[in-house]
């Protein structure tokens, strides 16, 4: 059983912190600069104190979770003020260990690979966890705490963590912006027509990503581009020319984008390249 | 039970025809331009005739099913040598009904939303068909047709299925790539570094999958593009010029392309548009 207190009350701090609490770890304290957000999170949790100032010096936790948006970790870090020689960890994707820049701390990352939304739980059985610390007592300390969560805990240098989180932002981010881009064309026939709901997609998409861990993605990839189906390509852009809006006219450039680049990943000899 | 024959070995050929013969359904004649791939698909059910050539004048098929490439539907029908008044029927998400331009058949669609590979089996009962035909008595056999794999059967016209068949290579054929495109940039480390696998990234997609149809992707969508958080986004940018090959540079432009489009999105009046 650790004690922690939490730098942070937005989206990856309060499902950190509920899963960490109800895991049997004590939240000691949790900062935000809005009082309010603060006494939220801290009443979901027994004996958490709320907290609008950065001075900690009477704090029982032993680590300390920094989880704010990247832009604001070095400044919040260099103003705490903390009992001698806690653990200190962000939880950012992308900065490095080193924005941690104080020598009486332990700086430690504790990130977790995962996609947080409000009133949307997650499986932290599944999610796997990525640490970094620079000593090994360090390490071992935030391993202990993060397989209070997880099996699926690593260890990866801040390189490695900044690649990692690049490669989620394409699988998880941007496809689900396509999500977004599928809904809203199939809406559009709503007014016209037999409304096509999204959960028709339900089956394709999980297929799609069965497929891909089963035979990678790579070998999965189907589709007009892929086919070099020009018939297809070029109905496709009629239609988006036909249903998009002027604010979504850019949706066509992605449509195009990813033609271009699906043709020219499988078929590399037949192209001229366009862009 | 149904007789069917079918025109076309490929992929969606092979896929439907094996799931309808497991379905009680009777296979009769299996066409192909190469006989080499007609012997293959018939020799996985009983009593299937393979063929090369197009006339089934003296076939007991009372359905048949073109599934072939978009841009050779036309031809094959019109050469196509049939028993009076059968169902003919493509297969294709973008054609249209009338591409079966003929009096003497019963012209139909029948079109399964799904991702079919060589070697991965689909689960047809998660499967939704969308069907279209010109007579009442037309649509009720092919749906019993489309009952016989699936309890998913939706009629449709054509322009709601060319919609829906644009949506889905949105969400299923643009995601896959995504995925290729991080299992890359995660493959990249593999010789200088411990080597990150793909399957790390699992957990993530299938919460992205899960949430998008339980909150809906508008709400779900997280990361910098979303927060505008520009430090990150500048790092991923600095990130892929250092990590992709010149045959790869123009995936950064698919970064730029999502986190321009999202930023636009969810932040319209805090974005002059630049393309």
């Amino acid at each position: 059983m650790h004690k922690i207190s939490f730098i942070g009350a937005g989206n990856v701090a309060s499902h950190l912190a509920e899963a960490l609490a109800k895991a049997g770890n004590s939240i000691k304290e949790i900062y935000s600069r809005n009082i309010l957000h603060a006494h939220r999170l801290a009443s979901l949790m027994p004996a958490a104190v709320p907290a609008d100032q950065l001075d900690f010096s009477e704090s029982e936790a032993e680590i300390f979770i920094v989880a704010i948006s990247d832009d604001a970790i070095a400044e919040v870090v260099s103003n705490l003020i903390l009992p001698p020689n806690v653990i200190l960890a962000h939880t950012s994707g992308t900065q490095p260990i080193s924005i941690i820049q104080r020598n009486d701390v332990q700086p430690a990352v504790f990130y977790p690979l995962q996609t947080f939304s409000p009133n949307k739980k997650i499986n932290f059985q599944e999610t796997p966890f990525f640490l970094e610390a620079k000593t090994r007592e360090t390490l071992a300390i935030i391993q202990n705490l993060a397989l209070t969560l997880s099996p699926k805990v690593y260890e990866i240098s801040s390189h490695q963590r900044q690649i990692l989180h690049l490669a989620a932002v394409f699988s998880c981010n941007f496809s689900n912006f396509l999500f977004t881009i599928s809904k809203n064309i199939l809406e559009k026939q709503a007014q016209v027509d037999t409304p096509l709901p999204f959960d028709l997609l339900q089956p394709l998409i999980a297929e799609t990503v069965q497929k891909a861990f089963e035979i990678s993605p790579e070998k999965a990839q189907t589709g007009p581009a892929k086919r070099r189906d020009k018939s297809v390509i070029t109905k496709h852009l009629q239609l988006l020319d036909s249903l998009l809006t002027e604010d979504e006219k850019d949706w066509k450039n992605i449509y195009e984008l990813f033609s271009e680049q699906i043709a020219f990943f499988y078929h590399p000899r037949d192209q001229t390249k366009t862009s």
